[in-house]
């Protein structure tokens, strides 16, 4: 392996890979049935709280938590190659403890609460006890430009007061979601980037009103969901506050890098379980009396697919490790780069295996319809693929900034 | 207008444009609703027969019948340009009685039923009272091959007796589906294009199981939906054949054509619907301080948008004058060519728009998603893209065989 | 035939094309050699000259003339067809008297010029004796943007005095250029598009200095070519204005229409030929011991082209009847819209032709990457791609202005 | 740096890319020049030589050579970041005498040439006083598929008789080519494999006749070129065999890996250097009241050409790792799928570029056209992208040889 990986986050991807194999992939169906013959989608599938204790005392546990929390953790580049393996499947991740939103407001947790707030909710959530939500994304407003968002958080004595109103808060419909963090706007007259905090507010505040869940094409991604949600009067105490008024924005930023490579590398994974499945029936499917294999474009696809998914790969390695040797801020463009590269991969491979697969690709009977609508998500799921490409545009052309051209060169 | 289009065809098409303004549009919500509340969703939402009504008061009802049926009938081009309208919405056809798979079976049975058969099935489909499905996908083989079917139509005394398992039979769940064209093997042994025959099977007959619902990215397309089927011993009167024993490929042949005019052009509506909400949105829409229509890369897809639909119309409306003039089978190529074009031409657009509407583009919010489900489908139906790009080339080649080429030239 | 082409267009087409199997394709060997044996590739190669007299002859001569000129002028739909075949061929155009930039100054004389100055100019234009050319683009600025354009022509009592700098001047290098139609500013102060104004200047006359042939991709075009001029203190009657001061905005928007149906109709006509010529090798051609047209992704793009060519021309006739019908400003979308998309399509299927093709299909054995050279030029010529698409995008968005959209529809 | 790169490697890179920054850039027009102005355009421009002086005084001189010749040499990952350099000016790898086809022949013969044979022919290239071209390609046959190679290598006596057409021999036509190796078949009876030996055929050997040069999209690359030849009874002395009879293939498959590295790192350099000239192109030209850089899809297409800039070097980069880590055989996929990757790449940013620099862009004022054409070639050279495809799809298949699928993972 080209990149600076280490022995033991190699032996873990091991570990974790044979998990899956042992454990994961034969659940899949069980989890998904549980949930669909339950008159309440927002259920708890017995068989993830076994996966999570088996995982837990095989020792496969939080290794996505950062080096801020623990010196022996592993790097970016390091979890990566392991969070490419869970990424193949739908329900790969939370057996480890290692799903989003969860591990992003972890993170957050880590960086920026106070030792009661992480004793309060920081442990739980490192225990797999309860889940989170993360609250930032409203219906009325452009929210891929943060500085949008009206969520109201009001001070009023010991008191935050919020009003407002989320969606698309993923997990927020689970049952074990206990605690969220809300972004909203505690200044609107400060200065652009300094209007807007973030907050822990517990679900099972008094204002706090599920509306609906909202599907993506067609799934509600039960139990787990994505959830539209009013704040009325909602009342938490002011030392819920993170980091204080006013730092939403830089604790935005902070959260952000980490988050991008777990994705990333997840649609990587399912991507790559795609290509396999599409190799797999091209060879044993024989329309037109030879394998699917033998005609027309397929082996163009399969090849495209490969180089496709290989580059896709290495370019997030090589974000993750910028972010490991010069830090997040210099990796703007990396970072920014693979949050377009990644998903638009998936989409493509996942896209060809369905068409190799015929009608049953769509259906419930492959793990690939539901694959896409998930790495389609992705697409939009922490800002549009414009606004990324924007900011690698950017950073490129300030390298030109002052310059003046001529001549042949 | 370009292509020789009727003044009343112009009219009918402005009659249904105004129809669906009134009644569709408006009605998508409360039909879907109605479905969604339903403890069984195989249900007949009230308003979508209160539409029917509507539309066979106006004379709007049956625009799709051919000349075989009625001199007076319409062209494909002329009908061409209504169906579009009737795709723009998900619930556009069915109201006018123009609902797929209902018009490929009544074409059917207008060209090669008998009297007796006509009057059992067509006239009550003419008049909208019952609805029909096309059983020939199975999945146990590679369909796009049609040769590859194998369930058994054995004749036994007076009688045919049917075993085998089909799947993606279309309109099979509605409660209202009481007849289906079955397509078989009545002889193993008989020349490869011989041994198929088509054959009418109510749907009440003993011996049928709808063994689930088949899902498309998460929808199950309720209350008209997907079903997989099985046949053991299904007992039907030897007078239910079509046309006689091996004749099921000339019929396939026969039907094809006006049908993929119509999901071509429903494709069109549905894309040309998509290009609307995407303008619509883009100048609404105001992140980073100024429109999405005024940002990146906006108005570059809105523009491809708008010159891949208007290409994909005219090379629809070619290849339906082409039918008119010239025949099915001399526009065998045209009638594999917009089969190719359209529906991925609307995939791009809807998908352009969703990326414009931002995460609620992909919900239940907008009718964006469940657009691109079905436009997605339409890849598969009848055939993958890569079959009909075959027949495309192997046309284009045909033309040089024999061809030796030299020099410049 | 769906468009309404009237028979004496498809028959002219039909003389055309055997015109050009006879005469043309036989010559561009000879012409190309003649012009690379000449220590001055500036010349008039004799088949040229021998071929136009034999097209005169045939009465296949001047068929691009708008109704303007002659009420028994084809329309733009008819002359369309006709100029695809001549577009064939990279000679193909003018043993007709049909090639630019000759037919576009002819119609500007039509339209804007005074008796005296077509009697100079124009007939021994239509008669095939001089050429000309249209010296617009300028080095030292954006004139995608016309309104930048800064070459002065200052009045001096009865003269207009002309300074300035031009490039891409097509045909001034052409020993029988003779006169040119040159833009350029007569009052920097007026209202933007009012500044501009178009004069006739004799190739002649002193001060005007040709600096050097600009080659594309390696290719001079000699002998036509494309220079770049310097205009020092050139100096031309007062009479030689086109319209009057300020009017060469006009001129310019008059002038656009019918140019670039023809410039579409040859690319169509250019990407055609070379489909036929992707087809003749891929059959005849046996590496890996089957045919190419038997390999990997060959029929796929043969599929691909024959959809892209065939679209292609659907959209360009369109175009051409709304000018037809509608007119050139009705028809202002449509018009950019073949604008962006002949070219290009041209320039994918003459790409995939050459891979056909192998190496050979780069060098002088094939008429391939000439023709891409050309094809790419016209993705330039008259406003890049991005320019055409910003109209389209405009006039769609247009649409729209004041919509406010809502629920799902 | 995220790969294993030597500080000496990147000391060497900044050396060379200083060197490129101090004479080689500013030596472009002078060397082109210098060609335009000969009668015989196969001439030795005095810059090149002197470059080549001035590099070898610096040390900078053959880094090329592969650890075969010496233990010292610089890895594959190492010489790849230089060669990256060296490729962004046409004129750029000749200076350090690292140029196509010299270092793939001073590499064959460093692996398989007798001492005698080194002496006579490596020295002197090494040494860059003389230089050679690879005689494979022939006209008559798809050399794609190198069995269908039909030069005939007969043995007689003491000789080999040589008869056969060649073409696309670059560098045959520069006037210090002295030595060629050409591949031909020795025993057409044998396994196919063993069919075709390689042989040193001085390039003044009698018999030999330059035909013709060909162009590449209008280029004829001279003083370099690609040349048509033809061997009429070419006697070479039999000790100028390559290894032995029948060992062609097998030296064939050793060239092959470094070359693919150097051609690919050369086109990312180009690549580099075009998206450079887009960005301050983008920048300083104002059409239409704002920097290009600020209108339409220009960031759109900035950001994509980074991002696949930075994809292909990685890609490029890993399959350097692999073959210097597990061998060229073990990177046999990654070594095709970047010879697909990377000059398409290159083609793609080019025209881009190419786009944002209008008419100019297509013209001999900017190296943009030149580097589509040379960028265009490497889609060819070494087998079509088609042929790599099917490899890296054959590799792909084969790790699900004997898969059987089914049920949802």
């Amino acid at each position: 392996m080209l990149f600076p990986i280490s022995p033991r986050a190699e032996e873990l991807r091991d570990r974790v890979a044979a998990f899956m194999e042992e454990h994961v992939y034969a659940a899949e169906h069980e989890y998904h049935d549980y949930v669909d013959k339950q008159a309440d989608r927002w259920c708890i599938p017995p068989v993830m709280e076994e996966l999570k204790r088996k995982a837990k005392a095989a020792g496969l546990w939080n290794l996505f938590v950062p080096k801020h929390h623990d010196p022996d953790a592993l790097s970016n580049v390091d979890y990566a190659i392991i969070c490419e393996v869970m990424g193949r499947s739908p329900i790969g991740a939370e057996p480890f403890n290692c799903s989003a939103p969860d591990t992003g407001n972890m993170e957050t947790l880590i960086r920026y609460a106070t030792d009661e707030q992480k004793a309060r909710w920081l442990t739980p959530l490192l225990e797999g006890e309860i889940r989170s939500c993360f609250a930032m994304t409203e219906p009325a407003v452009a929210s891929s430009d943060a500085t949008n968002i009206q969520t109201e958080i009001r001070r009023d004595g010991d008191d935050y007061v919020i009003n407002g109103r989320k969606w698309w808060i993923t997990g927020a419909p689970d049952p074990r979601c206990t605690i969220s963090i809300l972004m909203g706007k505690t200044d609107p007259s400060a200065e652009k980037h300094r209007q807007q905090s973030m907050i822990l507010v517990p679900m099972d505040t008094p204002g706090i009103t599920i509306v609906r869940p909202l599907t993506v094409f067609g799934y509600d991604d039960a139990p787990h969901g994505h959830a539209e949600i009013t704040y009325e009067n909602v009342r938490v105490p002011a030392s819920n506050i993170l980091l204080g008024e006013g730092r939403g924005f830089e604790i935005a930023q902070g959260r952000l890098g980490p988050g991008r490579i777990h994705h990333c590398m997840r649609s990587i994974g399912v991507a790559e379980r795609a290509l396999e499945s599409m190799c797999q029936r091209a060879l044993t499917r024989h329309p037109f009396g030879k394998s699917i294999a033998d005609q027309g474009v397929t082996r163009h696809l399969i090849a495209e697919s490969r180089m496709e998914i290989d580059q896709a790969r290495l370019l997030t390695l090589h974000a993750a490790h910028m972010m490991d040797t010069v830090g997040n801020k210099a990796a703007r463009a990396e970072i920014a780069m693979i949050k377009v590269v990644a998903p638009n991969v998936a989409c493509k491979v996942i896209d060809r295996a369905i068409q190799v697969h015929g009608a049953g690709g769509m259906s419930q009977d492959f793990h690939l319809a539901y694959a896409y609508a998930r790495a389609r998500t992705l697409r939009m799921a922490d800002g549009p693929d414009e606004v990324h490409r924007e900011t690698v545009a950017k950073v490129e052309l300030k390298k030109h900034a002052g310059a003046n051209t001529g001549g042949r060169h």
